[in-house]
């Protein structure tokens, strides 16, 4: 269902092409310092960025209708509500007949029949994201009052990977600077030519969004089933278009010996640390004190110019589709932000939960 | 915590050397057929196998105590009791001062203090997924009467992979022919000799458990956050060693343009199908009636035999450990019969949630 | 916190005296027929009536943001949102330092701290109940299309009493015709005067809302915890101002002897019914297919124009305030729809889990 | 379902008549002193009096499984188990044709079906309140530690009536000296004659239970839903035969004007306190630092020697059954510790959501 968190709690709501989408984050504790400009920015942060994402143009303008007053939360719910402006329903209604390949149009169909909201894939969409993206700036500004940090960036886009293992302040400071949000001004480059071949050619691309995380107490997660890595692959799923999730060495480290991938302890200022970080931050589903480590594949985007196949529900028989629309042929750019979104508001949950935030 | 699941939920209890393990399985639907032998028989395939398995030998007996009446569940709670016969516990005091690397130690010990059982690593033991097994067991015979099954196998172990594509039927017939559950001999063959190779050398090796589900219906998962790959995602990281999920092409996607990776639908004997299944049969976090596909990446085994760098908390200096014990070379093979319950029961969820099931 | 309800869920929103109150119903099944009108009717029924209610003049037009287009729902989260219009806050920054007996000031002030939304009550605020009311709307649609019918009044207000027996019809026909709610119209005079007498004196009057619920399945509920009782009681007591629930013969049932408590079954047109009703329709947790009969008490309204003692937390010594603002003399007429919409949202929660409305 | 409680979860399984009944309790934090002989003594104050309980003489030995070590919590899941030794199951496969008035059999047999457990109620059975108590027992030792302390008594059995207002410390050190858990010998002395009186004529009585809680700390609570008396309602409803519950002057309070039930703030010793507790110790579902006061209406126990009028439902027509087996003439005696730990687990379990424990 639409509501995820536990001591912490984001509920979304809305669609594509209705009035608009929301969120309502509950169990934000008092006096967390927080403005709309704030909230506001990081939200544009998932815009698309000219050239190289869709042509639809929302302002995005977030409403605060609860939880916050004169700068700082009250306790309350927090509400955020951000208006559809520049929605477009009117080529949706025949994919009620022909599905678009990729996309959750059939299922959706059948789960919820001819009431289910079509237009811009309704609840499926990814303009979803843009309210969990606001409740991720409370989450954020939250986390950072004891130290933790987040910074994510687009670790690759199609063929083109950013192989350089890179520091969190680099990865912090530069992330936004680059519409593709690359950490580095040639892999930006590079990665904006493979998105640009993909457009031209009516195709898209996927990537890898990695997320790393600093500050991070020891002791982080509740398991055995709300482990720290538990929680925050469940919330990445949630994300549209994402098609799986791995942490530290992760699918690398099925290929190394346990002499290779266990991280040795070694004290370092008198504080407990490891020598590698294969573990990505998390053992036994608990922090581990060492950054936080996370790697999100999301596939191309289902939305693409080409002719492809699908059948017509009706008929019972295949057909050819060309699904008109503004889209992105990369959503990997605009998931960056989504991504630290979404582990800053399940890292702040688990933190409330283990008792690293007073109430 | 300890409880997963929402419509059907499973709740464990227990540690490596108390009395036991076990767990309460509940929301099932009154009239499931399983008998206990059944459930002994999932069970006794998580066993070690001799040669590339730990020595601990437990018998692992299953206790139903509550749930089942005359070979059918009645709809009250089912419970499992699986007494700890085995247990060794002299060698883990130590690691209270010099927490052994790769484990659960240190975080544990810093989030709960002098009162953590540390014994066989208490409550975050590998132990703790035999009685979720018995629960599995017990999903997967509820899926059954639906026409829905389970199928998972070794598909790599180490540094040998088994990249032939496999029907749903070949790896359900061959999977627990191997010891190392590999859904073919001669593959089975090269992976025990991993096994034994990283044996011989105090080693360890990890790798990837692939899981098939057939006969799923269209619609099973619950969005925007209880997708069905966001609650498989969740129930698989909480399985001790597992570093990585995915689904379909997964990791894979991210290099493919969305023309190759969209599966193009088609009509097959009246059916909507797809040609390919890179979405590994979800779309928009619902099934799409394609076969589920999911990759589960398990890390080497944290316990091996050779000395390894760690840190004395006590006088907080870095020193040399040796683990002893009883341990798994590799515990791929026993995770085979987990990751399948694991789905099972996260499967049976969803149903039930999504309605498939009568109560 | 702020959600309640299980397989369908409601999330408020919102304080007394911020933009406005608002709800997330999600969970409700696509394709139940429900017009903004619908909703509104209900909404204005919890209006104060001229004369016995507050001043306070809200207009309490509701806006649907989400999950209902073109008469129907869609199957996404539905959204309700109530701007406030009409607040005035000049008066409750006071309350600081003075807080007001009767009411949750000083409680949330040690909770929440400062940052506390003390303006009209912020998150305690009666008002709150507007959007729940909205949601109810919702959930009674739902419910009337397998017949399922919930009637509430005042059972009785002050020293007022209505101890006639009446029938669900009666109620149901005449419960909205009076500004007390009550089933009678020589009734609701006495109430009328009771209230008037009190407001007259600078003082405020509590009551009993009964709540019949007619043609509801056997077998509603989830034991052993979320059983029919349970669920409606835990409900019920997040209603501001409720002090007591009691089903059936209730308190009155402690001083019964079984033999007389004990509703006889009885076969009546080939349907197993009970000789009395004693149970209130409920047994072991389960609705038992006579009609849901329920109470619920209201204390006298907190706030009343009468000096009253309470202690300035300042200079911790006892003081002498008087409260201003536009209050309630009785809130009893204004939450007999308040106790329906809360029936309604745990009946039909309480019948999708237990499969009585398909998916 | 079968588990109640968020940060701190009670799971039950088990039935009447099957291997046993038991608890799972999630979420203590780790180092909370109890021992085995506590949970024993706690248990054993449930245990029927003789002369005026039930002959089935159960052993009730509490065995725990897991989360104490050396008489200290560890922080994983406490299991507790009691077998089932004096079960008589011979007299029950005819309810399943002639439902008991009073019980769950009937609406239990249609939402079961057949494979329903109906031998000594099954999942209904008061019996599942034994392991209740072995968890409320460690929850009462968590709470001791921060000095909240609980205490019950019979306030009422059938007719005979305590309406004394009686100290804290008089019904804690009284209530478990007399058998019917009167707070004074001689109403305890009239209480089982009342008992007595019903059992000689083959009948049964009900009764109150009123519980107190002193040294609550200010603000225990989650609103708007989560609150204190929400809370608390759930759980006793979900006991067997409670059919009301209020909270300080409750249903009285009904009857009064606010001027005289408005709880007035006074400085005592330098500590905000009220001068009266009609508000019985909740403000806005918040704990207000006032002794919590609360009342648990008992029906009368539905098993009566009496002959009674049911249902053949094969036939589908009326008939009479005498309901053979042990019974007890009234429950609510047992029914004392029982609403003491039911109490306890609901305030540890907001105590510890409120952060007024360390994990």
């Amino acid at each position: 269902m639409n509501t995820i968190g536990f001591a912490m709690r984001l509920t979304l709501f809305g669609s594509s092409h209705g009035p608009g989408v929301g969120s309502v984050l509950d169990g934000c504790p008092s006096g967390v310092p927080i403005t709309t400009e704030t909230i506001q920015r990081e939200v544009d942060l998932r815009k698309p960025a000219p050239g190289i994402g869709t042509a639809r143009a929302e302002e995005d303008i977030v409403q605060v209708q609860s939880g916050i007053l004169e700068g700082r939360t009250t306790g309350a719910p927090i509400q955020f509500f951000i208006a559809n402006k520049d929605s477009d329903s009117s080529k949706y209604q025949a994919f009620r007949v022909t599905p678009r390949p990729g996309h959750a149009d059939y299922p959706a169909l059948v789960k919820y029949g001819p009431d289910h909201d079509m237009r811009g894939g309704g609840q499926f969409s990814g303009r979803m994201t843009a309210p969990l993206v606001a409740a991720g700036a409370v989450a954020k500004s939250m986390l950072v009052t004891k130290g933790v940090r987040i910074a994510a960036y687009s670790q690759s886009i199609g063929k083109v990977t950013d192989d350089k293992e890179r520091s969190f302040s680099e990865i912090s400071e530069n992330r936004f600077n680059h519409s593709t949000r690359a950490a580095d001004s040639r892999v930006a480059a590079r990665m904006e030519r493979e998105i640009l071949a993909a457009a031209k050619d009516g195709d898209s691309v996927g990537g890898i969004v990695r997320c790393l995380v600093d500050g991070l107490p020891v002791g982080v997660g509740e398991p055995f089933f709300d482990s720290l890595d538990a929680e925050l692959a469940k919330m990445m799923f949630a994300i549209p278009a994402v098609k799986g999730v791995d942490f530290g060495a992760g699918f690398r480290s099925t290929k190394m010996r346990g002499s290779e991938h266990n991280d040795p302890f070694k004290i370092v200022n008198g504080q407990v640390t490891t020598v590698t970080n294969h573990a990505g931050g998390i053992l036994g589903g608990l922090s581990d004190g060492m950054p936080l480590d996370l790697r999100v594949a999301f596939k191309p985007t289902a939305s693409i110019a080409k002719e492809q196949w699908t059948v017509d529900l009706k008929r019972k028989k295949d057909t050819i589709i060309k699904v008109q629309g503004r889209h992105d042929p990369c959503i990997v750019p605009r998931a960056v932000v989504v991504v630290e979104a979404a582990a800053a508001l399940v890292i702040a949950d688990l933190s409330l939960r283990g008792g690293f935030f007073a109430r």
